[in-house]
């Protein structure tokens, strides 16, 4: 698209009340705005890097069976009632009464939907396994939203649901889902470590989180310095552990982000809300339930958090909102057949055709930082000028090759 | 994908309380699952139709300009009441305070926040116009939720918005987003006109719907039986045509389904949240602000409501969950190789892989509606039996002619 009609406009300076990385970064080249305290529009470039990251957990959660759905955020009072969670989970949950007297919670997640889809649609052991997935709005009550877009009142998740008839099937899949994770942060192109962790208002197993390593993160965890073992530091007293359990290798404490989460439920949900399916004796058994969670627009912020510099954000070639920035200079021969060369071959391009000065367009192609930059000027005659995001110098290539690195 | 994993399975009988074809049909065929009145989840089938609408709009969205986003569903009490809307639509609105005593609403319309959104990036006429458009859930606090998924207290909107510095360039917007809705309607096979009628609870101007004529609408228009002139009966009296006023052809009664509509605003909302820019004598002027929606949602109820026979939904190739329906019956020679075949090819293929009767693969894929079932048995051998949906008879091709018409 052409960046003279992008909106909005970067900005010099970053929000004042912002203190977090993500927060400067993504306000000020255009990603994101807040409406208030803990709540975001996703502006057009936002949007697409949101976009780039569902479609790579999409992809994965199909590939272990997940079918894709849309679940309702407003929700009935007593079906949180049914597990007790209504209360339990009053502290962040967004609950109210509407004019005509009906209790209604806003989504913070979705157990209790799943749970009571199931038990309308799944009759017999045939109707199992099931595993559902959505892309939906999470609202949270947080005391203090903060750290930019990490931890929002109002974000974007993806949660898959999965049910079985017994308790080996539901941890086969579970370590599915926990490969499908890794390779979802491995194509997103993270440092992250699988960490062991206590259950919250979810439930009173162990669970596992999906950590990236960041100084900028709330969470700390103690993780081997060598292979992918980690540990919540909220349960670390109860591991006790002073070399890894998996390598033996070096402990250390670390700062982390946690963007995704699988925990196993066993029967607990399915018992309270009377999910049960008939064996092949015809005996009414409960099924045994896990859910797995990723935070879509955290994830988003997160790499902010590991992948800047002093310029700009830098991001990779997985989440880049547009393949390639065309930055058009004085004397350039044709940019608009460059751009349209481009488009024609499928790779999505954001053209600076904006009358203002060269070092303006320099500052804002580092600032919102396109994994590819490519210079079309005076000197660069039939070719282009080639530069990663990440990489200190150019190179002058022909288009065809910059069209072949780029499909 | 595979018949035998597609969740849920289909059900002989319609929800007791379903008084609606597209309630009726919809549950029946596994398309969507009600929570509670009004609130409905999107199952794989219906969340793909959903999407298949999706793209249409978006593409034409994109062609006018419309730059896609993703806007807060929880909205800050002081923000509506800028305009006065916290009390002119608490009708329609949940409104709510948390535990925390702060008060919110939930979107029922984004004008608002979009107004919010422009005068925090839009400093002077060269940052205009603009236009965004979110696909995003509204919640309306309907004191009686009904017909289907026609109307709900939560429901999938597109809804578009654009700011400009002129009247006249408002206009000729406005006339531009009227003709990418006619061309998003008639790509999705609708029979529609294009009716005025009041502002509700947005304006006090008229506005423009787009109507898509139904038995089983909810509203009353008037409109020309030769051209696509129309008005809605709110605001007939005042319009006192006995002719069409476009072609003089005669005026007919019709019940019908409001699937978009277009506002023009003026500059009634950024008068009042000082959406203002500079012009090119330095000048403060407010912006011309129109919003453009699409229920995506009700778009899939109108179509099974025009479009059913006595078996089951009649999907067209538009809209329909999948491009076909491969129905194996036992001596077909080889459906797996059938299946992949169409799959390399780019068709989405749902395939009836279940150990049930034939009648019962039939009568599934009738209700169903796929576009397209092609059925492999013993007597097809290397050919397949095609048949549209909507066709009485199906005809012995060769595979390869079939993909040539899928694709």
């Amino acid at each position: 698209m052409l960046q003279s009609q992008l909106f909005p406009k970067t900005r010099k300076e970053p929000p004042k009340e912002a203190e977090s990385i993500n927060h400067k970064l993504l306000v000020r080249a255009g990603f994101i705005d807040q409406l208030m305290a803990g709540s975001w529009t996703l502006l057009p470039l936002g949007w697409r890097v949101v976009n780039k990251i569902n479609q790579v957990i999409r992809e994965e959660m199909n590939a272990i069976g997940g079918q894709e759905v849309l679940m309702p955020l407003l929700h009935p009072k007593n079906i949180w009632n049914e597990t007790g969670r209504w209360d339990k989970a009053k502290e962040v949950m967004y609950q109210f009464k509407d004019s005509r007297g009906r209790e209604y919670a806003l989504s913070f997640t979705h157990e209790e939907i799943v749970m009571d889809l199931l038990r309308k649609n799944i009759k017999s052991y045939t109707d199992l396994p099931v595993a559902v997935y959505h892309f939906s709005t999470k609202f949270r009550n947080e005391a203090r939203a903060r750290s930019g877009i990490l931890r929002g009142r109002e974000f974007l998740m993806k949660d898959l649901y999965s049910a079985h008839t017994t308790e080996k099937d539901f941890w086969k899949y579970y370590g599915e889902v926990r490969d499908a994770y890794s390779k979802i942060f491995t194509r997103l192109g993270f440092d992250f470590r699988i960490t062991e962790a206590g259950g919250g208002v979810f439930t009173d197993n162990n669970t596992h989180e999906f950590q990236v390593l960041a100084e900028g993160g709330e969470d700390t965890i103690f993780c081997c310095k060598k292979c992918d073992w980690g540990v919540n530091q909220e349960i670390f007293d109860e591991k006790k552990a002073e070399k890894c359990p998996e390598c033996g290798g070096e402990i250390i404490k670390a700062k982390a982000i946690e963007v995704g989460n699988i925990f196993p439920f066993g029967t607990w949900y399915s018992e309270r809300m009377h999910v049960y399916y008939s064996d092949k004796d015809g005996g009414k058994k409960p099924v045994f339930f896990g859910s797995y969670g990723i935070g879509c627009t955290r994830v988003m912020g997160a790499w902010v958090e590991v992948s800047h510099d002093e310029r700009g954000i830098v991001w990779n070639k997985a989440m880049s909102p547009f393949d390639a920035h065309l930055i058009e200079l004085p004397g350039a021969k044709d940019a608009k057949s460059v751009y349209e060369t481009l488009k024609k071959e499928g790779i999505e391009v954001l053209w600076d055709d904006r009358d203002v000065p060269a070092g303006e367009k320099f500052a804002d192609a580092d600032l919102i930082g396109i994994a590819v930059r490519l210079v079309v000027s005076e000197k660069t005659q039939d070719k282009v000028e080639w530069k990663g995001r990440s990489e200190e110098k150019s190179q002058l290539i022909e288009l065809t090759e910059a069209v072949k690195k780029l499909t």
